[in-house]
């Protein structure tokens, strides 16, 4: 089925434009004809869906559970507490929630790692979303541990074997929680396989201590990814706030991506701002993440981008990070890190496009791009189409009242008696 | 009229409320009876609504003008050329727009220091606002002008004296553009009228810096400010972020008001975080403040305490600026401060209160204050009252379109040839 999208505005190009949505692509720009349905868009912004480059989906269940306190506080006193009675139908509605996040607020694509992930593939495809989706990798060390993540790793890159929007990952945590052996199977098995790797990176300042005290032989930590294998175009590495210098032009040289996830980093207290001046000069491929909800507390990608750009500018160059670059960052170089397919509004790129309503926010708009970034949120999105799908209509996603309710229980059953 | 508001939650209370609001006032809380109008609020939060304490209300006609560029270049090539050209049309409309948004998003109250300031006091009371406003003095040190500002301010405080909205203030704009004489007459006319003092204060260390070089008598610049008269309970003073130790106590000694504005402090680049945990320590009253829309580029103030909350952190302590902080900042120590008669929830408090729809972001709402600072926003208000009179219902405010529409044509004939 064909959609026709009339008389939108494209940030940055000037006039009106008639989009035709066939086949999962934009098929046609400014052809005049008609579609099977017709969306009248009057003036909103057309642009590029949003691609959320790190989150855990199903963490929308712990929203608002445990704020203003330290890292290890928050993790071993309230969320490992929380995980440790998680099933996979809390992952399930926990993911729908996020989906349904994402999409209210125009994400048409993002990169998951948890656990349950059939249960997160099987809200991912009812919701009709794009994602990258991994097992959380974790053996800390124990020989056993790392024979079941392997089984279980396996069994879930086979179960989304066959879906269109969906792609498979491999998800080791982070260097601290897995070994050596696991890591290179990781890396091992990607490459057989072609898969993406997804990994935390130097979130923490602790990390690259601890990582230093028992790996003496390595200067710096991406040279032990490298060593292990993972240190490819393969690979996306989350937050990595505190890499040096010279980790920086690794993960140029190699083509790594990161994942900056600025409000996590900040509500966290991670201790100082990404470096993302230098890997902008140095060529490192940066995108933009939410994390999960507990760390941040919603998944709005335009108030990511504006987070972004202040915390660079903060030091006091604020030339840094700029409207336009966060706009690339959540459009066109996310999509690209994640292979959606889609990105940028092109005859032939897959339909994975959005309508925005600019309000109150975007008068008088000397700037749609800076409107965008600076002043527009999540919640002036009004259409959400992916692979040329209308999954949200005038502010509207199918079943949301279901989800918000079986979400809610199951978020209220767990945290009962914690 | 009084107005029945039926069966709202309030954050950090439990059970659900009816609240009738009549001759202005919250004039009582879960009686059962009802008003002249009833509105049904289903669930939704009820809360004070927020109170900006630093603001340009006009320059929303720049927003988007010029971002992501250093303070000078900003001002010198982008902001004052606009501003020389402005008319009291002009600040008419752009305060206009600026009050529209401050209302979609929740705001009741706000101070604001600016010019043709009559223009903005007619906007701000057509809108059925509450305002502190000032008109900004600035003398560059020359008696001349400093004769023709002391002119235009009393002027300015005679036009609003009978305004049972909106209130006077004296608006020096800040040490480095009033001279010492025309700041001693901005003391003593506050102290003589009883009005309160709008100042722009310690925003950048170069401010700093060139006080140090002309006052080589001061070793802090809260001992000029008290020199002068200007340190005292009726000053509230915008940015402080290059204050000291011994410039915070002296705030806290004095009982000054301080209107800390994150998010242009970091879009300009001031240099660092506001020392928010030594004002804290220090026992002095923080507020929360956007700056103008050319520096910002919106009015949220959910959005700003987040902001906020998330700056205080990034050094490492997440303790710093809890949701519980940044709520009573942009409601009860807000009102407060500008003496708004509202900010709480309170039978015979000033009706100025909100609804506001949790919607997805609020789900599945472990914690309602957590949620309205982490996760919620400005757009998921519905409802604004404002003494009792309501400004907003359903998210509809009267004549938007034609606010957006002159706003918009007087914004783009500024920018036409500058």
């Amino acid at each position: 089925m064909s959609i026709a999208i009339k008389d939108a505005k494209i940030p940055g190009r000037s006039g009106r434009f008639d989009i035709l949505l066939d086949g999962g692509k934009i098929d046609r720009i400014s052809g005049k004809e008609d579609g099977d349905e017709v969306i009248q868009a009057d003036g909103k912004y057309l642009l590029p869906g949003f691609v959320n480059t790190h989150t855990h989906a199903a963490m929308s269940l712990f929203r608002g559970y445990a704020d203003d306190m330290p890292l290890q506080q928050w993790l071993e006193d309230h969320i490992w507490p929380l995980e440790s009675k998680l099933t996979k139908e809390d992952v399930y509605w926990g993911t729908k929630l996020a989906c349904l996040e994402m999409i209210k607020t125009g994400t048409v694509a993002f990169n998951d790692m948890y656990f349950f992930m059939e249960s997160a593939a099987d809200a991912v495809e009812e919701m009709g979303m794009k994602a990258v989706l991994s097992y959380g990798f974790i053996d800390l060390g124990d020989e056993e541990k790392r024979k079941a993540e392997i089984k279980k790793t396996k069994k879930f890159v086979d179960y989304v074997a066959s879906s269109e929007l969906i792609k498979p990952a491999l998800g080791p945590h982070a260097i601290y929680t897995v070994s050596e052996e696991g890591l290179r199977w990781c890396a091992e098995f990607s490459h057989k396989r072609e898969l993406p790797v997804h990994l935390h990176l130097a979130e923490t300042e602790d990390e690259i201590k601890e990582f230093k005290r028992q790996n003496t032989g390595y200067d710096h930590i991406t040279e032990y990814l490298d060593e292990v294998g993972l240190l490819s175009n393969n690979l996306l590495a989350a937050h990595c706030v505190w890499l040096d210098e010279e980790d920086i032009v690794n993960l140029s040289d190699k083509g790594v991506v990161v994942s900056h996830n600025p409000v996590s980093n900040m509500k966290l207290g991670v201790g100082k701002p990404m470096d993302y001046g230098s890997m902008y000069s140095a060529g490192v491929r940066v995108t933009l993440g939410t994390d999960g909800c507990a760390s941040n507390n919603n998944l709005d990608m335009l108030e990511t981008a504006k987070i972004a750009a202040l915390q660079q500018k903060i030091s006091g160059d604020p030339t840094l990070l700029s409207a336009e670059d966060g706009y690339s960052m959540i459009t066109e170089i996310g999509a690209r890190a994640l292979k959606t397919g889609g990105g940028s509004i092109t005859e032939g790129m897959a339909a994975d496009i959005i309508l925005l309503d600019k309000g109150i926010k975007g008068v008088p708009g000397h700037n749609p791009v800076s409107d965008l970034i600076y002043s527009l949120q999540g919640s002036d999105v009004t259409h959400v189409f992916i692979n040329g799908s209308m999954v949200m209509k005038d502010r509207y996603v199918r079943d949301e009242d279901e989800i918000v309710r079986e979400a809610t229980a199951r978020a209220m059953n767990l945290v009962k008696g914690v």
